[in-house]
């Protein structure tokens, strides 16, 4: 089965209501392969396990996953169910389901959302089986939010290119990081939509590979022009002129415009500037965090030095004991990213302005 | 066994004269396994397998190889060895070992040189048994003439950082593609020798990781402070102030100093510029091609897409039939270039005139 990405969902509830259907992202691109998550414990692996993954993506699954919890506890009480043990084991499930990865943002924030809307339903004086309807309701429109938000996005960013033009990317922040179009994939597939023919350029991202793995296998299935290649090629397809822009995703912004994204993405964007190529960062606004002054004081996580010197491979292919330096991240300084493309509008330099105003607006 | 790369050499000439000693590369760094070659077969078949590679190495192996095949030659031909049939075997053989590997300038370079000096010392009257010795003595001198170059490239390095320094490099320029010292590592190992402890970080070099696999593991066993890390990572090391140079081996010069050495050569030069790290490409002066007047005229080979989508890998890991980019070179610009260094002495910008001068001197 290697059907059009765009025709699956990387998330979405079952239609009795009862069971969250994902695409198990460890098979891919071998298999393509819908599964069904119906315990907190399933729940909880996939999320841990890197089933589904992609921080919007994880957040719309975590909502889906304490509405499904919240009826099986509901029915578990029997016919007339009281709020206070419906919430106590609702809030264990809550707190046992946000320990999966506690450092992706959307786990707890959208976990936090359907508790306070589930603690509202109740003071509003709503029963149990109301509050199931509203929790429902709730983690529907958390995801209906994140496929508005990368729509906002692609359509901004294709404002910034043409047709035929060569796009290169980083990492995966494509549909399968998100509900539909990804955020760095966004402008790649609504120009797809309208007939553009980008010639897209998916880095490898070592040394998780989710550029071979996820982005080429995505983009490809879409039918979108796309050439995988390692990360240390990127000078070399910028220097034959074949890219005139780059797109990338983030981890986080600070607030004078550094961004946090995928070990190498700093690397892309020095390249990109060398060769004239506007670097472009896609970032839904809950990404951007006003608190945080500048890159620097952004922690970056540290990974396990198996996943250079083993994962993936039959053997491993560096010597043992050797000193690995494995950093997740990195930050890209503000002065070398061309834009930085959000659901409410385009920021450019100086970001320290240009953010702050795009949140108050916003507001 | 896992010794000091120092105590071994990369390619020997066994003590009975009649095989040649290398350590088969393709088992690094799991198994440090010295093989014996003998026959024209397995000779094509080292070079060919990459059991022995790096230009200078695959050179001096050419030229034990036909010595070794000449002497068979001449025992085969009994007690009485005429020259024109001896010669005719020798230049087959020398055909069949130049087939080895195409591409490799030192190969056809180290065989042509032995032709020379056989047909030389048959028309100074010499016979089969002293031309034997011949051989013998130029194979010899082309290997110390190796390590002569090295050593003289490691010097001048040398001169150029100081005790303690950060130095990244990038691909295997080191003792496992020479005769001994390398020329990227060349700095590094005398360095070592003077105890100047310089913190070195290998680039793993995707796709066939050459970084991760053979540079990590020799200066690892050798004892120099190495630390392994994904291409990707390079501006991250420097952004944080941990690079003080940057030592790369090199292909081929073009006569305005652009130069052509393992892909991604280029992305490290880039970022180098930004965080104002020096950039020292070695070169011996074979590698400098002065009929070749820029970076835009050196064909850069294509490599099968199998290296980046399944090399090493338990699985493929990229989708099937997907587009691949995988070119095994790129060309620097000679405005990244800080110094080029030879054993002649150090070439700085502007390129043109120091190349030429450099040369000229030489002559």
């Amino acid at each position: 089965m290697s059907k059009n990405i765009m025709d699956y969902e990387t998330v979405a509830l079952s239609e009795d209501g009862r069971g969250i259907l994902i695409i198990d992202q460890t098979l891919l691109p071998g298999r393509t392969e819908i599964i069904r998550l119906e315990t907190a414990k399933e729940i909880w692996e996939a999320i841990y396990l890197l089933k589904v993954r992609g921080a919007p993506a994880i957040g719309v699954t975590a909502a889906f996953g304490i509405y499904i919890l919240a009826r099986q506890i509901a029915e578990a009480c029997g016919e007339k169910v009281e709020f206070q043990p419906f919430y106590e084991k609702f809030s264990q499930q809550k707190d046992y389901l946000n320990s999966s990865r506690p450092t992706a943002v959307n786990l707890s924030w959208a976990l936090n959302r359907m508790d306070r809307v589930c603690v509202q339903a109740h003071e509003n004086g709503k029963a149990v089986d109301e509050i199931l309807e509203i929790l429902e309701g709730e983690a529907k429109e958390i995801k209906e939010e994140d496929i508005r938000v990368c729509k906002a996005i692609g359509e901004y960013g294709l404002s910034l290119v043409k047709p035929g033009d060569g796009i290169l990317t980083h990492c995966n922040a494509g549909q399968l990081a998100t509900c539909k179009y990804g955020t760095a994939t966004a402008p790649i597939y609504l120009g797809q939509e309208k007939g553009y023919h980008f010639r897209v350029f998916a880095d490898e991202t070592r040394p998780l590979l989710q550029g071979a793995r996820l982005t080429a296998y995505e983009l490809s299935s879409a039918g979108v022009d796309v050439t995988l290649i390692c990360d240390n090629m990127s000078a070399m397809v910028m220097r034959n002129g074949w890219v005139n822009a780059v797109f990338v995703g983030c981890d986080r912004v600070a607030a004078n415009g550094d961004v946090a994204n995928k070990i190498g993405t700093s690397v892309v964007a020095t390249v990109a500037r060398r060769y004239g190529v506007p670097f472009y960062v896609c970032a839904p606004t809950s990404t951007i965090d006003m608190a945080t002054p500048t890159g620097n004081e952004i922690r970056i996580e540290q990974r396990p030095a198996e996943e250079v010197t083993e994962m993936w491979y039959k053997e491993r292919m560096a010597p043992k004991d050797i000193k690995i330096f494995n950093p997740a991240f990195d930050v890209t300084d503000n002065e070398l990213i061309t834009a930085i493309i959000t659901e409410h509008g385009i920021a450019r330099a100086p970001y320290g302005e240009s953010l702050a105003t795009l949140f108050r607006d916003r507001q």
